[in-house]
Protein backbone atom coordinates (compact mmCIF):
# COMPACT_ATOMS: atom_id res chain seq x y z
CA UNK A 1 0.00 0.00 0.00
CA UNK A 2 3.04 2.42 0.28
CA UNK A 3 3.05 3.80 -2.94
CA UNK A 4 -0.45 4.78 -3.49
CA UNK A 5 -2.49 7.62 -3.25
CA UNK A 6 -3.72 8.16 0.37
CA UNK A 7 -7.17 6.26 0.11
CA UNK A 8 -9.88 7.42 2.24
CA UNK A 9 -12.69 4.74 2.68
CA UNK A 10 -15.49 5.85 4.36
CA UNK A 11 -15.32 9.10 1.46
CA UNK A 12 -15.69 6.39 -1.23
CA UNK A 13 -18.42 4.88 0.63
CA UNK A 14 -20.00 7.91 0.94
CA UNK A 15 -19.51 8.49 -2.83
CA UNK A 16 -21.27 4.92 -3.99
CA UNK A 17 -24.12 5.41 -0.84
CA UNK A 18 -25.03 9.04 -1.89
CA UNK A 19 -26.38 7.90 -5.50
CA UNK A 20 -29.23 9.11 -5.28
CA UNK A 21 -31.82 5.50 -4.69
CA UNK A 22 -28.88 3.35 -3.92
CA UNK A 23 -29.37 3.01 -0.07
CA UNK A 24 -33.55 2.53 -1.24
CA UNK A 25 -32.13 -0.49 -3.36
CA UNK A 26 -30.15 -1.99 -1.18
CA UNK A 27 -32.64 -1.71 1.84
CA UNK A 28 -35.39 -3.16 -0.85
CA UNK A 29 -32.91 -6.53 -1.31
CA UNK A 30 -31.75 -6.43 2.40
CA UNK A 31 -35.99 -6.71 2.88
CA UNK A 32 -37.21 -8.59 0.02
CA UNK A 33 -34.50 -9.95 -1.93
CA UNK A 34 -33.86 -11.57 -4.36
CA UNK A 35 -36.50 -9.76 -6.60
CA UNK A 36 -36.70 -9.03 -10.05
CA UNK A 37 -36.33 -5.75 -12.01
CA UNK A 38 -39.47 -4.37 -11.71
CA UNK A 39 -39.91 -5.80 -8.48
CA UNK A 40 -37.01 -4.14 -7.00
CA UNK A 41 -38.16 -0.80 -8.54
CA UNK A 42 -41.29 -1.22 -6.60
CA UNK A 43 -39.66 -2.14 -3.47
CA UNK A 44 -37.37 0.69 -3.36
CA UNK A 45 -40.19 3.45 -3.87
CA UNK A 46 -40.38 3.54 -7.30
CA UNK A 47 -37.05 4.00 -8.63
CA UNK A 48 -37.22 4.83 -12.49
CA UNK A 49 -35.84 1.86 -14.78
CA UNK A 50 -32.61 4.02 -16.21
CA UNK A 51 -31.42 4.81 -12.91
CA UNK A 52 -31.73 1.32 -11.17
CA UNK A 53 -30.42 -0.32 -14.00
CA UNK A 54 -27.38 2.17 -13.64
CA UNK A 55 -27.23 2.04 -9.92
CA UNK A 56 -27.55 -2.15 -10.74
CA UNK A 57 -24.19 -2.21 -13.08
CA UNK A 58 -22.45 -0.64 -10.58
CA UNK A 59 -23.36 -2.92 -7.07
CA UNK A 60 -22.38 -5.71 -9.90
CA UNK A 61 -19.49 -3.67 -10.58
CA UNK A 62 -18.14 -3.74 -7.00
CA UNK A 63 -19.52 -7.54 -6.37
CA UNK A 64 -21.89 -5.87 -3.57
CA UNK A 65 -24.65 -7.35 -5.92
CA UNK A 66 -25.42 -10.08 -8.43
CA UNK A 67 -27.58 -11.06 -10.94
CA UNK A 68 -29.24 -14.42 -12.11
CA UNK A 69 -30.99 -15.05 -15.05
CA UNK A 70 -33.14 -18.52 -14.83
CA UNK A 71 -33.43 -20.47 -17.88
CA UNK A 72 -37.67 -20.37 -17.69
CA UNK A 73 -40.39 -18.88 -20.50
CA UNK A 74 -40.33 -16.22 -20.23
CA UNK A 75 -36.49 -16.16 -18.45
CA UNK A 76 -36.67 -14.39 -15.15
CA UNK A 77 -34.13 -12.40 -14.08
CA UNK A 78 -33.45 -11.77 -9.94
CA UNK A 79 -30.95 -9.63 -8.46
CA UNK A 80 -29.58 -10.52 -4.76
CA UNK A 81 -26.97 -8.75 -2.41
CA UNK A 82 -23.68 -10.75 -2.05
CA UNK A 83 -21.89 -11.18 1.50
CA UNK A 84 -20.60 -7.65 0.94
CA UNK A 85 -23.65 -6.20 0.06
CA UNK A 86 -25.63 -7.67 2.76
CA UNK A 87 -22.71 -5.92 5.06
CA UNK A 88 -24.68 -2.78 4.27
CA UNK A 89 -27.60 -4.30 6.99
CA UNK A 90 -25.35 -2.38 9.87
CA UNK A 91 -25.82 0.96 7.72
CA UNK A 92 -29.42 0.95 7.01
CA UNK A 93 -29.65 -0.47 10.75
CA UNK A 94 -27.80 2.44 12.29
CA UNK A 95 -29.79 5.17 9.84
CA UNK A 96 -33.40 3.36 10.90
CA UNK A 97 -32.05 4.03 14.41
CA UNK A 98 -31.38 7.49 13.96
CA UNK A 99 -34.58 7.95 11.96
CA UNK A 100 -36.72 6.36 14.36
CA UNK A 101 -35.35 8.87 17.25
CA UNK A 102 -34.97 12.19 15.81
CA UNK A 103 -36.34 12.25 12.39
CA UNK A 104 -40.19 10.93 12.82
CA UNK A 105 -40.45 13.52 15.07
CA UNK A 106 -39.18 16.33 13.77
CA UNK A 107 -41.07 15.31 10.30
CA UNK A 108 -43.69 13.83 11.52
CA UNK A 109 -44.75 16.60 14.24
CA UNK A 110 -46.09 19.57 11.89
CA UNK A 111 -48.76 16.98 10.05
CA UNK A 112 -49.45 15.63 13.54
CA UNK A 113 -50.04 19.39 15.37
CA UNK A 114 -52.14 20.06 12.07
CA UNK A 115 -54.57 16.96 12.52
CA UNK A 116 -55.16 18.47 15.79
CA UNK A 117 -55.22 21.81 15.64
CA UNK B 1 -49.87 8.02 16.91
CA UNK B 2 -53.23 5.78 15.59
CA UNK B 3 -54.65 8.24 13.38
CA UNK B 4 -51.54 9.36 11.50
CA UNK B 5 -50.29 7.63 7.89
CA UNK B 6 -48.05 4.97 8.57
CA UNK B 7 -44.72 6.84 8.55
CA UNK B 8 -41.39 5.16 7.32
CA UNK B 9 -38.50 6.76 9.16
CA UNK B 10 -35.34 4.93 7.11
CA UNK B 11 -37.05 5.69 4.76
CA UNK B 12 -37.65 9.54 5.09
CA UNK B 13 -33.91 9.50 6.82
CA UNK B 14 -32.44 7.78 3.72
CA UNK B 15 -34.65 10.94 1.76
CA UNK B 16 -32.31 13.19 3.49
CA UNK B 17 -29.14 11.67 3.51
CA UNK B 18 -28.64 10.24 -0.06
CA UNK B 19 -29.14 14.20 -0.94
CA UNK B 20 -25.95 14.52 -2.92
CA UNK B 21 -23.42 15.88 -0.62
CA UNK B 22 -25.40 14.99 2.52
CA UNK B 23 -23.34 13.05 4.23
CA UNK B 24 -20.18 14.68 3.11
CA UNK B 25 -21.45 18.05 4.76
CA UNK B 26 -22.29 15.94 7.66
CA UNK B 27 -18.53 14.05 8.26
CA UNK B 28 -16.97 17.46 7.79
CA UNK B 29 -19.24 18.80 10.67
CA UNK B 30 -18.78 15.88 12.70
CA UNK B 31 -15.21 15.78 12.21
CA UNK B 32 -13.95 19.51 12.16
CA UNK B 33 -16.95 21.65 12.70
CA UNK B 34 -18.38 24.21 14.09
CA UNK B 35 -16.75 25.15 10.51
CA UNK B 36 -17.54 28.72 8.36
CA UNK B 37 -18.98 28.50 5.50
CA UNK B 38 -16.18 28.05 2.96
CA UNK B 39 -14.33 26.07 5.23
CA UNK B 40 -16.74 23.70 5.35
CA UNK B 41 -16.82 23.73 1.43
CA UNK B 42 -13.55 22.28 1.44
CA UNK B 43 -13.62 19.97 4.24
CA UNK B 44 -16.77 18.37 2.75
CA UNK B 45 -14.40 17.41 0.06
CA UNK B 46 -15.58 20.58 -2.27
CA UNK B 47 -19.10 21.43 -2.64
CA UNK B 48 -20.15 23.80 -4.71
CA UNK B 49 -21.63 26.97 -2.90
CA UNK B 50 -25.24 26.90 -3.87
CA UNK B 51 -25.70 23.41 -2.91
CA UNK B 52 -24.02 23.65 0.24
CA UNK B 53 -26.53 26.52 1.42
CA UNK B 54 -29.40 24.54 0.20
CA UNK B 55 -28.13 21.71 2.80
CA UNK B 56 -27.85 23.68 5.09
CA UNK B 57 -30.89 25.18 4.97
CA UNK B 58 -32.29 21.57 5.45
CA UNK B 59 -30.03 20.94 8.32
CA UNK B 60 -31.15 23.85 9.74
CA UNK B 61 -34.92 23.22 9.59
CA UNK B 62 -34.95 19.82 10.85
CA UNK B 63 -32.90 21.22 13.75
CA UNK B 64 -29.58 19.29 12.94
CA UNK B 65 -27.46 22.04 12.96
CA UNK B 66 -27.10 25.86 13.67
CA UNK B 67 -25.73 28.92 12.11
CA UNK B 68 -23.81 31.40 14.20
CA UNK B 69 -22.97 34.67 13.40
CA UNK B 70 -20.35 36.27 15.74
CA UNK B 71 -20.48 40.31 15.77
CA UNK B 72 -17.11 40.88 14.71
CA UNK B 73 -15.91 42.47 11.80
CA UNK B 74 -16.10 41.36 9.00
CA UNK B 75 -19.32 39.11 10.73
CA UNK B 76 -17.97 35.68 11.07
CA UNK B 77 -20.53 32.65 9.94
CA UNK B 78 -19.78 29.43 11.51
CA UNK B 79 -21.96 25.99 11.59
CA UNK B 80 -22.28 23.29 14.01
CA UNK B 81 -24.67 20.11 14.35
CA UNK B 82 -27.12 20.21 16.61
CA UNK B 83 -26.86 16.97 19.72
CA UNK B 84 -29.80 15.39 17.12
CA UNK B 85 -26.92 15.94 13.77
CA UNK B 86 -24.27 14.99 16.23
CA UNK B 87 -26.24 11.14 16.12
CA UNK B 88 -24.72 10.65 13.04
CA UNK B 89 -21.99 9.62 14.59
CA UNK B 90 -23.31 6.09 14.02
CA UNK B 91 -24.76 6.17 10.95
CA UNK B 92 -20.41 7.21 9.46
CA UNK B 93 -19.35 5.11 11.58
CA UNK B 94 -20.79 2.28 10.54
CA UNK B 95 -20.52 3.61 6.53
CA UNK B 96 -16.41 3.58 7.54
CA UNK B 97 -16.80 0.56 9.04
CA UNK B 98 -17.96 -1.10 6.02
CA UNK B 99 -15.97 1.05 3.61
CA UNK B 100 -12.97 -0.54 5.74
CA UNK B 101 -13.91 -3.50 4.81
CA UNK B 102 -15.45 -3.80 1.39
CA UNK B 103 -14.66 -0.81 -0.70
CA UNK B 104 -11.10 -0.47 0.13
CA UNK B 105 -9.71 -3.46 -1.46
CA UNK B 106 -13.06 -3.14 -4.64
CA UNK B 107 -12.11 0.18 -5.51
CA UNK B 108 -7.91 -0.16 -4.53
CA UNK B 109 -7.63 -3.37 -6.12
CA UNK B 110 -7.28 -2.11 -9.46
CA UNK B 111 -4.99 0.53 -8.90
CA UNK B 112 -2.60 -1.10 -7.02
CA UNK B 113 -2.67 -4.35 -9.65
CA UNK B 114 -2.07 -1.46 -12.61
CA UNK B 115 1.11 0.22 -10.45
CA UNK B 116 2.64 -3.49 -10.40
CA UNK B 117 1.84 -4.22 -13.69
Amino acid sequence: MDDDEPFCAVHEAIQLLQEKWMLHIVRALLTSGPLGFNELARAAGGCNPATLAQRLDRLEDLHLATRTVEQVMPPRTSYRLTESGMALQDVIDSIDRWGQRYICERLAAPARRAATA
